[in-house]
C-alpha cells in the first residue's frame, strides 16, 4: 500500500532521528528547560529575524492551538476563525472545553478575511455578548490554500484596529512558505502576527511544534497553561533536539527542503491528474490536493493506495484528499498516476 | 416615556405580588424544597398532563439554559441551535464557558429544522469531532416566530433517530402558546421534548422559570448542577409562590391571559403599522414585532417611546423591535400609532 | 414549629417588601442598569466611605463568590481559604467547576490567618504549581466568629506583600459588624480588602447581595462574567430597590437594626443555654451558635423547633446549630429555653 | 555532573531506541490506531491477566491523570487523594481547570487509606456538596512508598462500598512492583482497580504511558476526552513501538529489569548513607530516597551532583531527594558515597 493519507504516517527524517540517537544518553533538565531546547529557540529567533519573543517547545498541534488560545483569552473573550479551521472541526471541541467560544464563518477557500472579523464585531453588543479578541488562521489552511502577504497584512491591520490578537496555526507552515505561489516569508509572518507556530509533526519530526509568541499578554505565564492543559513533555529536550536538526542551516535546512519536496510531489500528482482530465475541489498548490474522481476509479485506487474520501459521492464522483510528505517518492506518484490512467 | 423595549421592564402582575405579600412571613425550607415549590410543581405536572417528570424552580432563563445543557452533556457532546438562539448570542458564551460547543446554523426565521441537525451529523466523523447530542430550540424564537406541531414532531423524530435530546427554551412560552397561529399545546410539547421551561420573568413574574425534565439522563443530579452553576436561590419558595399565582386556574390562569393580552397588543400595533404602509422584518405574530421605519421617524419616536433599533440604518430605513407585555395598555399602543401617523 | 434553622427562612422585612410594592409598576431598564440600582450603589459608596469602587447588584451569595473569584483569577491562579469556608464546603465545587483550585487549610475557628497564606506560598514552586493569588475570608465565618481589625489588617498586609487579592464573603456581614465584640467598621473593611459583599439574603431581603470591588483588575469586565456564570437578573432593579430600603438611614438603617436584633436574640439563647449548664462548639457571639446538648434532649426539642444537628452524636451529646434572624422574637427564644429546661 | 535529580533525565533505553529506529520508515495510521499500538495493548492485556479492558497509549503522566479523571467524573463529582499526590501538587491545578474538586487529606507517607475516603464521605451532605466518586492513589507514591496487597484490597473494598472508582497513577509502577518489600503483582492490581497506568517516561521510554481501564463507565468515549484535552499524539505509534520494546518478555522484560536496577542503585545509596550515620525523610525502599544531610555537605555535593533540596534547612540539616534510574551506574553511586564520606 502506498500512503497519501497524511503527512505524518512515517517516523522522523533520518537526520532528525540521528540527532535523537546522538543525544540519547545525555542527561538534561526536564520540561524543555534544557540546552537543546534553548538552542533551538535561539535558532528560531535568528530564522525569523526577531529576538523579542518567547519560543516554546510543544508536544503537538492541537495543544499548541488550545493552549495559546487559553493563555490569550479571558473567559468572556472569543476567537474568530473560518468554519473549516482545525480548532473548529478536528479538536473535539477542545477550545470550548477550555471555556472559549469560537465565532466561525464560512470561507470557501478556508481563508479568514477582515470581513469575517467585522462580522464578528457586528455581533458584539454589550455585556451579554462575547468579545472577539483573537483571530485564528491556518497557513496552509486545512484546504491547502495559503495567505498572500497583502492578505496577512490586511488581517494584521484589522486585528490591530480592533485590539485583537492574530494567531497562526502553522501545522503545515513549511509547505506554505515553500509553495511556488508564496510571496510571504517567515520573517514577514513574524512581523504581522502576535503568535504562530512552526509545525514539526507534519514535516519530518517524530512529534513537536515550536510556538513563538511576540505579545507579552499571551506569553505571560504561558508555561503554567501548558502544564495545566496536558501539553508539557517531561523529556522536553526531545523537541529541542529535533528542531535543532530540522532547522540546521536556516533557510537551507531540511525543514524547508522537505516541505519543498512535498509540494513538488503534490504538483506532479496535480498535473498528472489534470492531464487525465479531472478537476479539483479548491485550488491548493501545497501538499494537500483534492481531486474529484469517478467513484469506481476511487474504489479501484483504494486497493493499492491509502487516502481519504473527502466528501460523499455526488453524481458518480467522489472528491478525495491526497497528501504528500517528505517521504513521498516519485515512484509513489508515478504508481498513482499509472493506476489512474489504467 | 412609554416602554416597548422588553417584556420585563415592570415588576410582577398584581396577583403574583399579592401572593408574595401573603406568604412573606411564613417560614420555609430553602433552595426550593418548600411546600409552595412542591405545590407549583404539581400544578405544572397537571397542566402539562404528565406526572413522570421533574420540575425545578429556576432563577432565570440563562441559568435554565446553561444548567440544563450542562446537566445533559458530557464534555465531548455538543448542542445544535439556530445562530440567532439566545444561547448563541446573548448569554456571553456561557455554554462554552461551561465547556460545550454550540453547533450553530443560519435560520432566517430563527427556527431549527431537521436539516440543521443532519448538517451537524454530516460534520461528525470520529473521536476528533464533537458529538451532536442535544438540539436546542426557543418557542417563541428570538425573532417572535413559533413552531407548528408538525415542525416540532419532525424535530422530535429526528432527535430520537440520532439519540439526541430535544430541549425547548420557553422564555416566551406563554405568547407562543396563545398566538392565534399556534396549533401546539403545552401537552403536545410535554410529549415531544426531553426538557423545556415555562418562562416567568417575561410573563408577569418578578423572576423565575420552571424547568421540566422528562429524561432521567438529564434530571440525574440536576440540583447539584444548579448549585454549582450559580442557579440556586436560597429563598427558592419565592419562585414556587409566584408560579402558584401565575398558574392558578390552569389553562385559564393569568399566565395565559397575560400572554394573550401581550399578543393582542402586538397585533394592534402590527395592524396599525401595516395600515401606515410599513413592512416588517420576519413575520412574527407574537409579542415581538420588527417594523422597518424611516430613520427620521425612528428618531422622532425615540423621544417618547423606548424600544431597540434592531439593525443599522439601510437605505434610509431602520428595523426596530417593539415588545409588548402584560402591562402594555391599549393607550400605549394608540399613542405609538398616533405618533407614527403624525 | 419555631425556626432556628437558618436566617433565610422568611421573606423580606416589611419595609423591603413595601419598597417592592411601591415600585412594582415602574418601568425600568433590565440587568441592574436602572436608577434604583444606581441609587443603591451610591448609598453604598457613601456608607463605606469610598467613591472609587464599582458596586454590583448580585442575585445571591454563591454567585457573588464564584463570579468574583472567576473575574479575579487566571486559570493557573488559586484562592486560599479556610477548609470550613462556604466556597469549600457548600457550593458544590462551583469554584473548581469554574476552573480554580482552592488551597484550603484547617482553621478551628473558621478564620484564615497570614500563616495559612504563607503555607500556600510554601507549596509554590514554579510552573508546575498553581499561584496563590487571592485570599478569601467570610465575615462572620461559617462558625459565627468574626475578624478583629488587627486580624484583618494583618491579612491585608500579607496579601499585599504577596501581590494577592483579599476578598470577603459578607453573607452575614450585618451580624459581624453589629456584634458586641466587633472593633471593625464597614469603612475599615473598605480600606483593607480588594472586594467584599454586603449580604441581603440572610438579613431581610428576598434575595440579593451587593458586591463592592475596589481593584480594577477584578472589576474589569465583571458584568460579562456575571452574565456568563448565570448571575445576572433580568429585573435587576429588584435588588437595587431592596438595598435602597435596607440601607436607608445608613448606619441607622434597618440593615444594621435587623442584624443587631439577630445578635441580641442569639445572645439571649446563648446565655440561657449556658445557664442551663451546657457548653458550645466554638465561641460565636453572632447569630449562629452551636450548643452541645444531650441527644435525648435534642430529639425532644426537634418536635417543636427546626434546627440542624451539626455533627454526629458523641458520648451521648449532639452539637446543634441555632440561627436567629430579624424575624426571631423573644417569645421564640423563651419557648426554646423553656423547652430546654423542661 | 552526575544526575540524581530525576528518572527522566536521559533519553530511551537502547532497546527502545532501536525499536524506534527499526520502525521509523514504516507508514502507519495516526492517533495510536496502528498495529504497533494494538500489539502493545495486547501484550499488556496478557501481562496483567485480563482481556476485558481497554488500553490507551498516552503522551504523558499528567495527561493520563487529568484525562482519566475527566472521563470518569461528572462536574459535581470529586476525586479523593493524599495531599502529596501529583494531581494535587505538580499538575498546576489541571484537575480543577478541567472542573473537578480534589478532596485532599494529609498522609505522612503519601498513602491514601479507607479512613481518608470515609472522611470525604463525612463531608458529604446533599446537593450543596460534591460527591466523592473516585479515589486516586500513586504507586509508588510521590514519597517513594508503596501499597501492600492488603492496603490495596482495603481501598478497593472501600471504593466498592461507596460506589467509587479506584484509580492508580503508575508513573513509577515499575519500581513499585520490583521493590523488595512488594507483595503486590501487576495481576493483583488489575483485579483491584478500575483504571491504572504503566508509566514509560520514568522507566526508559522517550515518552508515553499506557492507561488501562476496566470500567466501561470510564472508557466510554475516552478517546474523545484524550483529543479534547491535548493528550492525543498524531504519531501515536511511537508509544506503541516503545511499549512493545519495553514489555517484550513480559515479566522478564527490560521494563522490570530497569526498575529493579533503579531500586538496587537506590538501595546501595541508602545503605551507604545509613552507614555514614545519616537519617532519612520517610522510609522509601524504591528509587527515590530522601536523606537528611548537613547543609554544608549538601552545598559541597551540589558541585558534582545534581539533585533537589527537598525542604528548607532546619537545625543545620537539609533533606534532599536522590532519584536513581535505569541509567544510573554503580560508579555514579560510589562517587556520591565517596563524596559524602570525604
Amino acid at each position: 500500500m502506498i500512503y497519501f493519507r497524511s503527512d505524518y504516517s512515517q517516523g522522523a527524517h533520518p537526520d532528525v532521528l540521528q540527532a535523537l540517537i546522538d543525544t540519547n544518553l545525555e542527561h538534561a533538565d526536564g520540561y524543555a528547560l534544557d540546552s537543546h531546547s534553548e538552542h533551538a529557540a535561539q535558532m528560531i529567533k535568528d530564522l525569523i529575524g526577531r529576538q523579542d519573543c518567547e519560543v516554546y517547545m510543544m508536544v503537538g498541534g492541537t495543544p499548541s492551538n488550545i493552549i495559546t488560545i487559553t493563555a490569550a483569552l479571558r473567559s468572556y473573550e472569543a476567537v474568530v476563525a473560518p468554519k473549516s479551521a482545525h480548532i473548529c472541526t478536528h479538536e473535539c471541541g477542545g477550545v470550548e472545553a477550555a471555556g472559549h467560544k469560537i465565532m466561525y464563518y464560512d470561507a470557501e477557500d478556508g481563508k479568514l478575511t477582515p470581513e469575517h472579523i467585522e462580522a464578528a464585531w457586528d455581533e458584539f453588543e454589550d455585556d451579554h455578548t462575547v468579545i472577539p479578541k483573537m483571530a485564528s488562521i491556518s497557513h496552509t489552511t486545512e484546504l491547502g490554500t495559503i495567505y498572500t502577504k497583502a492578505e496577512l497584512e490586511a488581517l494584521s491591520r484589522c486585528c490591530k484596529e480592533h485590539d485583537m490578537y492574530l494567531y497562526m496555526d502553522g501545522a503545515r507552515l513549511g509547505t506554505a512558505l515553500t509553495c511556488e505561489d508564496s510571496d510571504l516569508t517567515i520573517k514577514d509572518i513574524a512581523q504581522l502576527v502576535d503568535a504562530f507556530y512552526i509545525g514539526g509533526t507534519k514535516n519530518g519530526a517524530l512529534l513537536g511544534e515550536a510556538v513563538i509568541i511576540f505579545n507579552k499578554a499571551i506569553s505571560d505565564h504561558y508555561r503554567w497553561v501548558i502544564k495545566q492543559h496536558c501539553g508539557m513533555l517531561a523529556k522536553g529536550r526531545l523537541i529541542g533536539v529535533q528542531f535543532e536538526a530540522l532547522l540546521k542551516g536556516g533557510e537551507d535546512s531540511i525543514y524547508f527542503q522537505m516541505a519543498a519536496h512535498s509540494n513538488a510531489m503534490a504538483k506532479m500528482l496535480r498535473e498528472g491528474i489534470e492531464k487525465a482530465g479531472y478537476g479539483f475541489l479548491g485550488n491548493s498548490h501545497t501538499n494537500q490536493i483534492f481531486p474529484i474522481l469517478p467513484a469506481a476509479k476511487v474504489k479501484e485506487l483504494e486497493e493499492n493506495f491509502f487516502f481519504y474520501e473527502w466528501a460523499p459521492e455526488k453524481d458518480g464522483m467522489i472528491p478525495i484528499r491526497l497528501v504528500t510528505s517528505w517521504g513521498t517518492t516519485e515512484d509513489d506518484v508515478k504508481a498513482f498516476l499509472d493506476a489512474l490512467h489504467k
